[in-house]
């Protein structure tokens, strides 16, 4: 990937101001809407049946996280979703805790295969029971044995070009290691800060920025996905930079959002640690 | 107005602890309750039919915020609406995404019908779509073409004046320049930040705080409003003096609560921009 | 109570990072997975009735709130709780607002009544009005009447015992004086700062950090209540003391959530100003 598509991919969120339409737990959507503040975009949260397709109407994307999912969310997910594939509109699947519940990997799985998702974003463990591979998550987190790691490096892209393949979806999982995949290219992208992990929310905040980016570089997909996953994981070392000694989780979720709202094109491409793998 | 009624008015909140029963929506909720204390009030949240009766009868006003509505809340902010009209406690309006689908605009007009609703807050483009107007919104936010400006400010006071006329209630238009009004007399309110307007919840924030103010100063209800919009304002423009070269909108968000909890009368009075409108 | 179990059952929540299913409201529900984060544990929010008995199965215990309940959300909570029962997980209920709505009082006490709840945590007025005494609230904050203080601490501590004696769970009554008690013991912790009702969550927060506590500490139930409690009250303290004089609820806020974080065993023995009451 040009390096040029990464401050590319952000001008153009911050020139469109892109309205994407969350249906999100109830858990991080503040944290969620002011990440697509602060990376320039604006959300618009809504999840009753009745009200989300005018809503999503309006929008120029939907982002759907079943983190706190319930029959009358999904139910909207799915009225969404069907009006977002009408439209053309991008929609972007966090399948948070798929495997961890019956419930959750069903319903992420039905959205996938009702819905023209445009991309999927969860952590190996999420996606592997999205996939219907044999797996087990430790509740919303990654399961240990999960983890993509430079040893599994190459496995872990190729499962992630083929569910790309299968799904037609771009296929984002985070972790230590994070995994941008369509069906012909994948990339390695090594941002991001362990502090991460210590928050609630990373992971659901960067599903609402890539949909920013996705409405917002349409004719580039892929590459708007890895420029967001790239973005979130440097914001987050800017933000572990910043800490001092008293701080903790508190301030690393405020500085988390600062160097979102702060994030510089050129810095970016800087500071982005991509590397296309074979 | 006489500047000290603004002071008058916050010291009336900081004296009584207004309960405010608030039945708003889960992306600013956390946001709303900590506003509220931090101006001196306390928030109960209850949405459920069953419960809010109960809630409000104990509680000095009610805060009524549609922007995640569902068939549920909807209900219990009828159910809560009446109590709090057979109690004579203040009701305070706010229609988020009114004209953004059919279902916000009908819910927010039948709750101004049926309630006895003291104070309507929303921006330009919702309060029009509230009143039956041609209106346009770009989701939660202010249509460009519906913004008061300088130029238009004459027309907006009439509007604002004209629509108290019509509900009986205080009518509170933000924006860059704010409209406070009732049927006699408006207010231009020139306090404020444009972050602002990059954080989620400023809106729902102020909302709750004009409850708190209504409840604190039942007999002086338009400067009330004000007090609480031009205290909201300044409290912006404080917390935007407070950023640094790193912050961005995650720490303007704690800045604008710190703000709030340190406002004083006497600054409030002299920050304040208000004027009267002919 | 020996002081080195403070530092004790700090240091067995952050060597298992007990996960702990939240059934809690939307009002500071992202407060309560931080303050889960910080101290060590891993939260999970799941309160669909199908989701809830998959979810709580992989958690090692259950947090209950019932801040905002809804029919549907109560209904989770039985079916967690049943769940939580049969597996021998701990359960830590906080009855928020019970006495001040007839829902939350009943909802409170059947909770109380058909599950196994390991730990009570609320302030005196829901306390007292799930033990069925005679009751004010002021809202979710407790009723000046009630408060615990030095004069009426031995009298306070024998009601805790005794409802601990009555309900087999450990009691933990928190205000400007703590009080943790199981049937046969009681103690009085005076760390703790005002601000912390001046935020809203400091309780709930709590509520998930002793269910964490719970979970890691199976064999030191009480004394592991007493650790969270004044763990808590350490690290409001730390926050106060962090304060500036711009800094309100916002950024206390933000520094409890870190004073959580950077907990230190040692530091809480020497700082928990722990009593044992005759």
């Amino acid at each position: 990937m040009e390096p040029f598509a990464l401050k590319t991919a952000l001008d153009n969120v911050r020139a469109t101001t892109p309205l994407v339409h969350c249906i999100t737990n109830y858990v991080t959507v503040n944290d969620c809407a002011n990440a697509l503040l602060a990376v320039g975009g604006s959300p618009i949260m809504s999840d009753e049946p009745e009200d989300v397709n005018d809503i999503q109407t309006i929008c120029g994307g939907l982002a759907l996280n079943i983190g706190t999912l319930n029959v009358r969310s999904v139910e909207g997910m799915f009225v969404a979703g069907e009006r977002a594939g009408e439209l053309g509109h991008a929609i972007v699947l966090d399948p948070v805790g798929a495997g961890a519940s019956a419930l959750r990997t069903r319903t992420a799985g039905d959205l996938l295969d009702k819905l023209a998702v445009s991309v999927i974003r969860g952590n190996m463990s999420e996606v592997k029971a999205l996939a219907g591979g044999a797996s087990s998550t430790r509740g919303v987190d990654v399961c240990p044995d999960d983890a993509v790691t430079e040893n599994n490096l190459a496995a872990s892209a190729a499962f992630a070009r083929g569910f790309a393949a299968k799904t037609g979806a771009v296929v984002a999982i985070t972790g230590a290691i994070d995994i941008v995949a369509d069906a012909e290219r994948a990339f390695a992208v090594r941002n991001g800060s362990a502090v991460m992990g210590r928050i609630t929310g990373a992971g659901c905040m960067l599903t609402c920025v890539c949909a920013a980016f996705a409405v917002a570089n349409p004719a580039a997909l892929l590459e708007s996905q890895v420029a967001a996953v790239a973005g979130m994981g440097l914001a987050g070392q800017v933000a572990e930079g910043r800490m001092g000694g008293y701080d903790g989780n508190g301030s690393f979720r405020t500085y988390l959002l600062d160097a979102l709202y702060r994030l510089d094109g050129e810095a970016l491409e800087a500071g982005a640690r991509v590397e296309e793998l074979a």
